[in-house]
């Protein structure tokens, strides 16, 4: 845990800096899916730091898959990096932005640090040995029933109206299913550390990518939570879908009540 | 501003206690709209340290008035309420929670406290002399460009089918209109701290009340942002919707774009 957060710590300062600076933005796909200097900036200081100390292990990560590396998992020791989520928030300064790095061997993931950089949270999680928010001890909420459930969600990037009528039908069949809630704070990550700490009883979304959950996954098993595909069978990373609850039961629940949105796999060309 | 702080930092200190204890969860008028001890208890606090300051003030407060206390605006000095805004989120200890203080004389909306709970940000506004998040200053986004906006927004307590269809009709709109996102925190008076502070460029909502506006209508106003009714027109603060954005002209076009929600004024009956 050491390495990953002596990093982390560092990444911090360096976005605090520029949260407080200028924003510079180019369009990347669509204006929802928002790139800055500063993710470009975060990732290649994130794995030169973690290349200069692992010279043999590789990288997955979101502006490096952008910009046309191979997005493939392999038995080979694996980072996972999302150097700014919450890029569209982190553009208009909306505070909720945080660094994810995960780490995979023999594709079985081993542990994921998360940095809620404005709020100075950092979020920990070892195979076997527990997930942590700073110092604190995360428990996922034991909650199994959906009339009791805050449910986080995103909107993902496609905005298509065929999609958006899908994303907002789940929510409509959610709330329907008389849900307490639904949230969309504007950061994958962000949401499933919310879910690692019982703040919440269920995540699910279409359209997210293999550095948005490698971290938190860890993070979440690991506060004792299930993590799953939409179809109710077990997690493929690279499957740009996901739910995620504090029980078993209310993963299954929320995989009956949503529709599928269709997303390309990462791991797709 | 002196008075409102330390009122709203020993009401922090309740709170926060508060948010590590155990969950005593009664309904009120649906699942969507849940009220805990704590809301009663820190009403009757807030209230009792004012009246004592205070005797001849009047006070329009969340719990008061679920419990047939008359909602009505005078021309007396009157101090507007919330005491747990984001109760559903505080029930599921989601960290978006806070207390709204305003104050209103002859109508006219004097200043406004509000205290993010869990991050320990004190935002205050006074008329005429600017608005504050703890000691910074605090400045509206200057966007009119729907297509470059921010925009948040909360479900509202009325969660029937045709609700739902307009509350989720509205955020197609805004997403077909290419708005960068759209967000749902879960408190309204937190959503327009954001605003305030520049971190979004537009909020709206119907089915909120006087009391998750007072406070933030100042804060909004002298943060030099414009708060209006969801028409185009003038606010009225017991209507129970709003529209809040950095500029008139955000203001004018989420006014356009949405389709209004029907509810109850906060001083029908």
């Amino acid at each position: 845990r050491t390495e990953p957060n002596l990093i982390c710590e560092f990444i911090f300062q360096i976005i605090r800096k520029a949260l407080t600076e200028e924003k510079q933005v180019s369009t990347k796909t669509s204006a929802a899916d928002l790139v800055t200097e500063t993710d470009h900036f975060v990732e290649n200081l994130i794995i030169s730091a973690l290349k200069e100390k692992f010279p043999s292990h590789r990288f997955i990560a979101e502006e490096s898959t952008a910009a046309g590396s191979k997005c493939v998992l392999t038995d080979s020791p694996t980072w996972i990096i999302d150097p700014v989520d919450g890029t569209c928030n982190f553009v208009h300064r909306f505070p909720t932005v945080a660094v994810s790095i995960g780490f995979a061997v023999n594709k079985e993931l081993e542990f994921g640090v998360i940095y809620h950089c404005t709020e100075e949270r950092l979020y920990t999680g070892r195979r076997g040995q527990g997930a942590f928010c700073n110092d604190k001890r995360l428990q996922v909420s034991k909650e199994t029933d959906i009339s009791k459930a805050l449910i986080l969600t995103e909107i993902g990037p496609k905005r298509d109206p065929a999609t958006l009528k899908l994303f907002l039908g789940n929510i409509e069949r959610l709330l329907k299913a008389q849900a307490h809630g639904v949230r969309v704070i504007g950061s994958s990550t962000l949401a499933l550390c919310h879910l690692a700490s019982g703040a919440a009883d269920a995540y699910y979304q279409f359209g997210l990518h293999c550095w948005d959950l490698a971290a938190a996954t860890v993070i979440i098993r690991e506060a004792g939570g299930t993590v799953i595909d939409t179809s109710g069978g077990p997690l493929d990373l690279m499957s740009c879908r996901v739910i995620a609850a504090g029980t078993r039961e209310m993963a299954m629940v929320i995989a009956q009540e949503i529709q599928t949105i269709h997303y390309r796999r990462d791991d797709e060309n």
